[in-house]
């Protein structure tokens, strides 16, 4: 395994293994790895013939008061992960590297970005696809690989790829969630063991969710009504927003009659965490 | 040569001239074709082995009343010329191809993008630059060739490319006039006889300022109000900008001391002209 920090250096590299006629699969990460970034880094071994996994905390995606400074850095200890599980390139620029100078262009979706996490994250997607885009073109992989658990983020970068028409797949993989039914985050790590218990709510929301649209219930009133009341068990669970919405163009939906997404942002202490579940009452349950 | 309608074929016809080691020149046009494009081809070809044209009226650079539905279509006469001149594949995509649905993505370039013309045309630049970064993800060209008549876009193109790190080399060619001065646009065919007369002040304005600061002067409100008088001339002629800015971040300078773009915008009856030149002590004159 190659641990590579300039951009050249990259482009050389996988530029070969590209002419070499290999598949090229990108895992972006921050770094903070864990269960679900295995699973894509398993996927990616699975459809491709070159694995590589960046590592960038990228600083435009953070608000001002968020966890930037105390985000979890340890390179070594996520390249040796990395090298355990395959990975043919970890890619892990400095800031200056990727931000030479002051950036000054954006990539923005519009329509997509407004709700949900974008609403109380004032212009973290537009730092998302905006680094996504950046690493796209320094990459260039045939296959990106992307958590559900961030639903709203594999939506919009989705919807770049297309707009933009970057020659790119997106491949989207399940939530990958502890024993007990808590979505793995590199966020969990902040909670205490109080807090750590509370954050079960999350799920057990979503689960009565899912339970009371398989028992008929097709209201989403109702529906949020009922995660709300859950997620109100603990004092302190803040919520941030409880929602349904249409899983394409996460509009807001006043019933469950298309693929609706289910999701939940909470502040749980200093802690945000989130949570969804695709409901397509086509498909059998995925949580 | 190959006239391609559909970004699927014009991927796997320009994929293959890739894969053989080949070079590939990428001219964006919007199809009226005139001797600047032709000074861009003519360099595409020195500079590479292949050579694609894109002919695309881009809807979503033009603003409410702007010449979107006058601006000048004749693909056949275009494809012609493009023949003629050695080009290897026209790629002129209809609409519904590039925007199959309303677009939610854009790419916008911050900071260079607000003064100058884009002051006036709201929007411009950011259809401008979403459409490249289409063009240039679709393409894949090593290098693009623009003209430097429209300074202020292939500034806002060469920063968008170096911020989201597009594999791509930006070459701009020199501003083309008629023997009389007057910088060649396709827009020029709007003009009547008059107007066309008139439209001869901008290139004497321009010539005023750089005979100015050959002899000497150094204050841009001096040189501005020179050239305002020139502009005067013609009481058909309505200026939108002179202005004098620093040529790597557009903005307006009081002194000419580093290198600085002198651009000038007006309105001759209906119909929307620029011109520029690049005043850098170092070097000798381009106009």
């Amino acid at each position: 395994m190659q641990l590579i920090k300039t951009i050249d250096e990259a482009r050389r590299v996988i530029g070969q293994v590209r002419y070499d006629g290999r598949k090229v699969a990108l895992v972006p990460t921050m770094g903070a790895l864990h269960a679900g970034h295995m699973s894509l880094i398993q996927a990616a071994g699975q459809a491709c013939d070159f694995i590589v996994v960046t590592i960038f905390v990228n600083p435009t995606q953070f608000g001002a008061g968020e966890d930037l400074g105390k985000y979890p850095r340890d390179l070594e200890r996520a390249s040796e992960m990395c090298r355990l599980a395959g990975v043919d390139v970890v890619f892990a620029p400095d800031p200056d590297q990727m931000y030479p100078d002051e950036p000054m262009t954006w990539v923005n979706v519009e329509g997509l970005t407004e709700g949900l996490c974008g609403e109380s994250r004032q212009g973290h997607f537009r730092g998302v696809t905006t680094v996504c885009a950046k690493l796209f073109n320094i990459i260039r992989a045939d296959i990106a690989f992307f958590g559900q658990k961030d639903a709203q983020q594999v939506i919009v970068i989705d919807r770049m790829v297309a707009d933009l028409n970057i020659p790119l797949k997106i491949v989207v993989c399940p939530t990958v969630r502890q024993p007990d039914g808590l979505a793995i985050s590199s966020r969990n790590q902040y909670l205490s063991p109080e807090e750590r218990k509370d954050a079960l709510l999350l799920y057990a929301a979503l689960q009565e969710c899912r339970r009371m649209i398989d028992g008929g219930c097709r209201s989403c009133p109702e529906l949020i009504g009922a995660m709300q009341k859950v997620l109100g068990q603990s004092p302190r669970i803040v919520p941030d927003y409880v929602s349904i919405v249409d899983a394409e163009n996460l509009k807001n939906i006043e019933t469950i009659d298309q693929t609706a997404l289910v999701a939940v942002a909470v502040m749980v202490g200093a802690t945000r965490l989130i949570d969804n579940i695709i409901v397509d009452l086509n498909k059998p349950d995925d949580i």
